[in-house]
């Protein structure tokens, strides 16, 4: 269902048949996605999404139940759509070039995320599943990383299922979390089709279920022994505190030790520092506690300054959702296309509001160690400083998959290690600049466009 | 992939574990989905996602690949599970009663959307996805009946689903988008699979392929004729609309008329006005104006204050991100549990904050005709007034669906029928009273609790 070429917007089909009627479907363009702004609390982006761009791209194919969908279709008592068109369509697969900054790595606005180059036609028809893809994955990883710098690399477990929007929203979120920073997640299907560490610890529903919550904890223990962990506030927290030390104790002469103790609600300053002195003084050092609750990036900075002595976080809501800002300004834009005679026309979109213009030629970033980057047009002879490498790889050539995808954990490894450099050394706001040919390209273009 | 009953959290396998073993899988327990609030800026909630629930536990079963994950998993170098709760698992089904509100039928806080009853280990496994659906369809479902409201019935297209989170995402906010109240979407997908109509205009990329606006327009009308939209906004906007008339009249030639023109940003009231103004001059009273570009219910509202004379509203992030509150309070509530003796204990979670206090029983509301909702405990002897009906409908009976499925038109016109009497007659806010029996099982509860 996911991967059908139907996952876009009506207006692209349209166009598509229009460059198609018009004869121009074969007309070569580049498209780039990039991000008009940062997030509003971050200097960065981390780049994410790019395995499922492949794996929509490899199977991109019309189903018969699509095309029959697509012959149906009327506009003004009329078939929207021709029945050679639709023949077209069935034949029709992926033969582009894309190249795409690696997951995990870090971007910024106006930098593209993507390169698409090929047939007009196609690059209009993946102008929404491509946004779709890198935007939400995208978001999530950058504000996992927002959480990870918060919590001082404290592990924070995803626990957003439940609010995430849908099923696969989740899956991708948790995803994307763990590539900005995230140590696991409470999602089950995530850990099993990702490989990402599964966590979790007990619901109010269970303490709930028994005559008292000292009834319910030792139900737990009995069965989980080392890996038990309590949660404490269903009804009074310090009373919850007292039980659950009294649940480490039986533990301790079982030869195990009590996991952890999670705080849901309540002032968790206050409630952790009491925690940890409890337990402290009852001789449970190891026990673990673990917050969660509406948590997001403020309130666990503030935490950490308090010194509250939380080992780990879970964060869900306000994570998966990007709470705050639940979508950034992602685009999608034509930036050159080759004219009748053969030679690219550069493109960009003009605008009284700056933030709106794009940028025109055939992109590639230079990077050169976390002090600037230089995004430069490649068909142009420019001469770029010495040293730096290129972040836009090869994904597709002709339509052919040509990338190695590394793992969600090297991902990660990357994402994290890349935040790290970027907070030490890089300057902020990070400079990114223009090659010089590039913006020759710009002033011609404006002012052609100004006549 | 979606379907698989891994698509919950770690936590919630655990609990069913440690239920297994200690005996208690198949007690009989009763939980409640809820919203704990209504949204910011609504007095009541739309409904929806049932149909994903019924499609998942219909469908629920674990996989071969889903054990043997769970098989693999450890915790403090053991099994977390056991080789013979696996066997269990590889049988499990669902055999529990679920009762719902329909899709498209008001509800408000702390009305059960959704009450199950039966094995405690199921409805524990359930808590996790059935949030994931109810709460996410219902969040979009309501935002689109409130930019309903504020359009006055007008139109509305939902173009959502670049910004959606995921493509699943995407086809769930379309969905419930038509259920609160859009005349249609952008994505073909969601036409496809949910009969809704799809619909478009044209993308500034069509007009940059192209030398100049006016043949960008031309290339279009040529092929589309009739159908003809215009979006007339990417170099300025006044000029488009000129060129839009030029075709109008050019079309108008051939026996055709312009379909309409799209603004996509600037002043759209300004802009609008004087689009309609010429438009009329220039002989063109049936092309019609489609306003879009980060809309939201208060810009609509003010737009229709001002009597801005736009036809049909493209609203995309602000709606299927519900960008102003991306996640609502949902919880998933146990409220009754049968005791070793078999007969039923009540449950309610006790919290300093009243917002956070849960409803014990067994519960049904019943609705007196847009002036007060009761809910109240089914198994009390309730005296209820005479009139009004029940909203929880039998949905699975034992496992076994008993509940046919409305088409989403239907659910769309029962939405819009009731918001139209809720918002002529119903007091606000509107009263959700308890039943005499619930609020003695309430008063009898807190107190035993408080011994």
């Amino acid at each position: 269902v996911i991967y059908s070429p139907l996952l876009t917007d009506q207006y692209q089909l349209v166009m598509a048949y229009n460059y198609w009627k018009l004869g121009m479907a074969q007309r070569e363009a580049v498209f780039h996605l990039s991000f008009r702004q940062l997030p509003e609390k971050c200097d960065y982006l981390v780049s994410a999404g790019l395995e499922s761009v492949i794996e929509f791209l490899a199977n991109f194919q019309f189903s018969s139940s699509d095309l029959s969908y697509l012959k149906k279709l009327q506009t003004h008592h009329a078939k929207l759509f021709s029945a050679d068109f639709l023949d077209y369509l069935e034949q029709l697969t992926f033969t582009c070039d894309l190249h795409a900054i690696p997951e995990g790595v870090l971007s910024f606005a106006k930098e593209p995320i993507l390169r698409i180059q090929g047939s007009i036609l196609q690059c209009q028809l993946l102008e929404t599943p491509l946004l779709n893809f890198i935007h939400f994955a995208t978001l999530i990883a950058t504000k996992a990383s927002v959480l990870y710098s918060a919590a001082q690399s404290d592990p924070i477990i995803e626990f957003g299922l439940r609010r995430a929007h849908g099923p696969d929203g989740g899956l991708t979120a948790s995803r994307s979390a763990f590539i900005g920073g995230c140590s696991g997640t409470s999602n089950a299907l995530a850990g099993k089709l990702f490989d990402i560490p599964i966590q979790g610890t007990q619901a109010h529903s269970w303490i709930m279920a028994f005559p008292t919550e000292l009834e319910a904890f030792r139900s737990v223990a009995q069965v989980m022994g080392n890996a038990t962990i309590l949660l404490v506030d269903t009804y009074k927290t310090v009373d919850g505190i007292k039980h659950a030390i009294e649940i480490g104790h039986s533990l301790q002469k079982e030869g195990h030790e009590l996991a952890g103790i999670r705080l849901d609600s309540g002032d968790l300053l206050a409630l952790s520092k009491e925690a940890r002195r409890m337990l402290d003084e009852a001789n449970l050092p190891h026990t673990k506690i673990i917050a969660s609750g509406d948590l997001d990036e403020d309130i666990i900075r503030y935490l950490k300054s308090q010194h509250a002595p939380i080992d780990s976080w879970g964060v869900g809501t306000r994570l998966v959702t990007s709470y705050t800002q639940p979508a950034l300004n992602a685009i999608y834009k034509l930036a050159a296309i080759k004219n009748s005679e053969g030679n690219w026309d550069y493109k960009m979109k003009i605008s009284d509001d700056p933030q709106k213009l794009t940028l025109p030629g055939i992109q590639q970033i230079r990077r050169y160690s976390n002090q600037r980057d230089i995004i430069y047009n490649i068909r142009s002879d420019e001469t770029l400083p010495s040293g730096g490498s290129d972040l836009l790889q090869p994904i597709f050539c002709n339509g052919k998959l040509v990338y190695q995808t590394p793992t969600l954990h090297q991902m990660r490894e990357t994402c994290i290690a890349q935040v790290q450099a970027f907070s030490e050394h890089a300057p902020k706001p990070y400079p990114v600049e223009l090659g010089t040919q590039l913006r020759a390209i710009i002033a011609h273009t404006t002012q052609s466009h100004e006549h």
